[in-house]
């Protein structure tokens, strides 16, 4: 069936690609997460709150995805990050020939860090390698609790799950427990944060994850446990 | 470029396909909605309340589409619709065949109307027509008040704009009035209902609407407003 045999040809070609993007951010010493969700979970303000806490220890780029506008890449832009916009005009998630072609704009011996913001979809960013050494999916307390049952191949794809949106649970029906059972069922390996970007509520233990993934420094206690909920005091 | 040959031919075969359920719909004398969205903005709690509020009114039957499990079906079932429960197993939408299929397990001649909840998607499933009469498609006031600009091909393909989750604005920052200006930008004959599941307030008007669609009852001041905001109080 040419369909599918057409598939796995560009998959193939996305994979070499890939691994070539990967060996150029491990020559220049950059480390990169794809980070992936639903739209509206909240990766861009994710982003632009951890570049602005990070600013001084960590020096951060990103490679933002989206379908149309640049509004995204502007807000991360005043939060101090090295930024370039892909915009895909359609298409519903990265590939790794636009990332290699994003590379060519920033300047990687100046980086640390840098995060692929995806396109806002929980389906099909899941299949494409970005040349990423990790990959975070971002849910949020107002989705719905059922998502890594009924999308469980991101999850499954992914090795670390930020729950964001914390503050608003009094106002949901959310149960954060049973999306990380679900999740943990697909993914048992899957490293849990839950947070929250507006108030401020586990980005300590974000960033300091975030700190340790790119070796500036020593490991927290994020390893030591299944996931941590909540920053210090909960 | 025979990745986009082989696009056009699938496209082609679903239109096919798609003209084939509206005439057995039609001839039925079905009304069919197309209900689209990202992840957890609310269609299946949508569907749930406006089963519940028609009962005895109108004869509503659903198709659910998901990746993987029956978790939304049995919801919809609970709430008084004919029901059947479409997994895709990955795939990013829904396609004209899989509705096809689908009309064969639901008794036609007892149902008004249709919907099709698509998968949780606010990209692919815009290009996929499905054989339905209309299609709407529900953001929510936790998603971010942009979506109308970053992801136009959705509104632009949709007759219908539901602003779902109301009751959280006082805890989010989002601009109703932004998401409106945008979507008519984007696509100035779009009908916008503002609601919350939760609290109820718009779903009086919503299915005033719907009952209107089915001819059910008289066109209602629905038409005569480019958009309505909340309940008949607000």
């Amino acid at each position: 069936m040419p369909r599918v045999t057409i598939a796995r040809n560009i998959l193939a070609a996305n994979e070499e690609i890939a691994a070539d993007v990967r060996r150029r951010l491990a020559a220049a010493g950059v480390r990169c997460i794809n980070l992936m969700s639903g739209p509206g979970a909240g990766k861009t303000t994710l982003l632009e709150r951890s570049v602005a806490r990070l600013r001084g220890q960590l020096a951060v780029g990103v490679i933002e995805g989206d379908i149309e506008t640049s509004l995204d890449a502007e807000r991360i832009e005043a939060a101090g990050a090295q930024v370039v916009q892909i915009n895909t005009r359609g298409a519903c998630h990265l590939e790794a020939h636009m990332v290699r072609d994003a590379l060519e704009t920033l300047n990687l011996q100046r980086l640390d860090l840098l995060f692929i913001e995806n396109i806002g979809n929980l389906v099909c960013p899941a299949a494409w390698d970005l040349g990423e050494d990790l990959r975070a999916v971002v849910v949020s307390t107002t989705e719905g609790d059922e998502k890594p049952a009924k999308y469980p191949q991101i999850f499954a794809a992914a090795q670390v799950l930020v729950l964001n949106k914390m503050d608003l649970l009094p106002y949901v029906d959310y149960d954060p427990e049973r999306v990380c059972t679900q999740a943990l069922a697909v993914n048992p390996g899957l490293q849990i944060f839950a947070l929250s970007c507006r108030s401020g509520e586990g980005l300590d233990a974000w960033c300091d994850w975030l700190l340790a993934f790119t070796s500036k420094r020593s490991v927290t206690t994020a390893r030591e446990t299944p996931y941590i909920m909540g920053g210090a005091g909960s």
